[in-house]
């Protein structure tokens, strides 16, 4: 079954062989087959196909890559925001309160959110995600979230190391972490991760974690530099972490260190989240100066109950292009590509660990990009040309998405 | 005909007889009879009804009322809006382009835009609105513009004075606008709007336009302080006018005579623009200051090509909890209640001229409040409450609107 996607106005197709920043394209047709895309081209040369779907001078992209989320979880955290935009200050304790709630929950309501967020997700146009382990915190929790994750996450993260246990000793909780807990989850995960920072996990922990997880083939990342300056990005990049995540304190030493890692064709991915700088009253991670100084920059939504409630990679791109002083096309890159590329899903060889062992089985076609042979990921923009994502914020411009082939709005 | 809706989580009245800031009720009932609302309580009390729709705990507010928008034009500014993120500063002459390409454009052209626009503000919940003239620039364009606003907009505001159109002498352009032209708009129109700032009309032209517009008894209202300081607030306070729109330079001498308008009732509105601001790379009107002075506060989107291309109500409320500091429901009341107030649309005697005589003909049930006698306007979300308005931004809570008793979403 082949489908032939004509009449597109604006093609991004993130296709370095097209150049730019996005390898735009004008008056342009792909042609789906399959879980694949066969072929890219001018609409004027376009094969025959099975079904013709003409979308009308629309934008066309990949759609979002979203390469940090938290979605197995149970309950809200209203009450904590509320507070918050009341002027209290963000503090990592409060993830203890979606430990309990998530620990109470059933493997079905535990799905069910998660399928919730997973379908939002999907109706906002993001067609591939990571999601992270990390509100468990007990071997059976860590687990069972593992597990529930990987039916519906491209790739799972573990996050054993997201916060030292009400009650736990921190350095007997990371002997727990790096011992019986990763024992347990790494059939089912992909990549390790730790929230280093002031009330979380300090660089030693955080560096005991790092090697644990890359002793067993995962990748690697960090949350780092969220709340303050530390040295979540000096350990991401000595330990070749394929992302450090949040960065929104960074001087320019990090800042350097973070592109220079890319000189050998793979590096440490900078993520920030800009949903989450906004809804932490936190200063907005500095993307002009990373993607000035040759970083690769991934954009995401860090979908959670506590620090950034939101699924919409759409907000993120607007919120980047606003107020970070991102290009539309260095947002729309950094949102697809950018996060393809910091979940080793691009097509190239994965930084750090490498999953390759990891076993969880899902199908690896690549994604991020519209060219022969990526999974046939795309979304339809209800606008002439992906300036409308900034152009036009809050307005919801998907208009129709494929993931993997299948039309799903 | 007659519904009851029923199975309201939270209920968002804004009336003050139920107290706080929002008159919020929790397990609440609402039945709409025709195009008004006939009775607002306990679920526990609802009588019956010839339809029931239960909204299984969600939450129930009114739907937005927009304010302030220029929906009337033919094009877009793509390339100025990107010329801005990479760095051009904002200034009022872009407006030129709009004027050009509305002049141009048919009839039919011009009401199907609107159109479009006007149908994306109700599937995002926002059930009344105003629209102004200001892309004509004629007489004769100037007319069709409020003819055509008029089809769909509950308020028309005249805004001859957006721009000193090209070649023209700026005084004797203000003759036109007090004279022929106002003659011309006047039976089709409520308000009339002068852009009182640096590059477009000053202080004494300012106030020509608004006198004329007052003698003609249409209400008044100001585009002030959006660049910078300016006389565009005093001059509103000074002639009592409706609104006074953008205020994002305002001195606490200016805050202060704003709030101090209200102490008999009625006064000045100032109307905030989160979404301009952002698009221009402004400083965030001061709403926090103006709403802890006891000022009465709209939001709006400012809807236009140029500078805030966006018909999402829901994306300025979450800017204006998560980056001017107001709680949810203060900005909740200032994008529903404020802006009936702004417009006259409240109930209550409108300030400034007064729209009594303006013969535009729609139909005033009061707008902004779900209680008894208001028109049947209100929105659902697909949320617990309001608060995930701010807490999950971006992500498309419309779940079920209803406009005039009239079931839209
Ligand atoms: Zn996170
Ligand atoms: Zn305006």
């Amino acid at each position: 079954m082949s489908t032939l996607v004509t009449g597109i106005g604006e093609l991004t197709t993130n296709d370095e062989a097209r150049g730019g920043t996005t390898g735009r394209m004008r008056d342009a047709a792909v042609v789906l087959e399959g879980d694949a895309i066969a072929w890219v081209g001018a609409a004027s040369d376009a094969p025959a196909a099975d079904e013709r779907v003409d979308v009308g001078g629309r934008a066309v992209l990949p759609g979002w890559v979203d390469s940090h989320t938290h979605l197995v979880f149970a309950g809200d955290r209203t009450a904590e925001f509320e507070a918050r935009m009341a002027g209290e200050p963000y503090a990592a304790g409060g993830i203890a309160t979606t430990v309990a709630a998530t620990r109470a929950a059933s493997d079905d309501a535990l799905a069910a959110n998660l399928d919730r967020l997973a379908d939002e997700l999907l109706r906002g146009g993001t067609t591939a995600f990571e999601t992270k382990t990390g509100y468990g915190l007990t071997v059976d929790d860590e687990l069972r979230s593992a597990r529930i994750a990987g039916t519906r996450a491209d790739a799972v993260t573990y996050l054993g190391a997201h916060l030292v246990p009400e009650g736990a000793d921190a350095d007997a909780y990371v002997d727990l972490v790096v011992g019986d807990m990763l024992e347990a989850v790494v059939p089912h995960v992909d990549a390790i991760d730790v929230f280093c920072e002031r009330g979380a996990f300090d660089e030693a922990q955080s560096r005991r974690v790092l090697e644990a997880g890359r002793a067993r083939g995962l990748a690697l990342r960090v949350h780092g530099n969220q709340l303050g300056p530390g040295p979540g990005v000096r350990l991401a990049v000595e330990l070749g972490a394929a992302s450090v995540d949040h960065v929104a304190f960074l001087d320019d030493d990090e800042v350097r260190m973070l592109a220079d890692t890319w000189q050998g064709g793979t590096g440490t991915v900078a993520t920030v989240l800009p949903a989450c700088d906004l809804s932490t009253r936190m200063p907005l991670a500095p993307a002009r100066r990373l993607v000035d100084a040759g970083a690769v920059v991934a954009i995401a939504t860090n979908c959670n109950p506590g620090t950034s409630y939101t699924t919409s990679m759409a907000f993120c791109v607007a919120t980047a292009v606003l107020q970070m002083g991102l290009t539309v096309e260095e947002a729309v890159r950094a949102a697809t590509l950018g996060g393809a590329v910091a979940l080793g899903l691009d097509g190239a060889k994965p930084a750090g660990g490498g999953p390759d062992a990891s076993g969880a089985g899902r199908a690896r076609l690549p994604v991020g990009r519209i060219r022969p042979g990526a999974r046939a990921d795309l979304q339809v923009l209800d606008a002439p040309s992906i300036t409308h994502l900034a152009y036009r914020p809050g307005v919801p411009l998907t208009s129709a998405v494929w993931r993997a082939g299948a039309r799903v709005v």
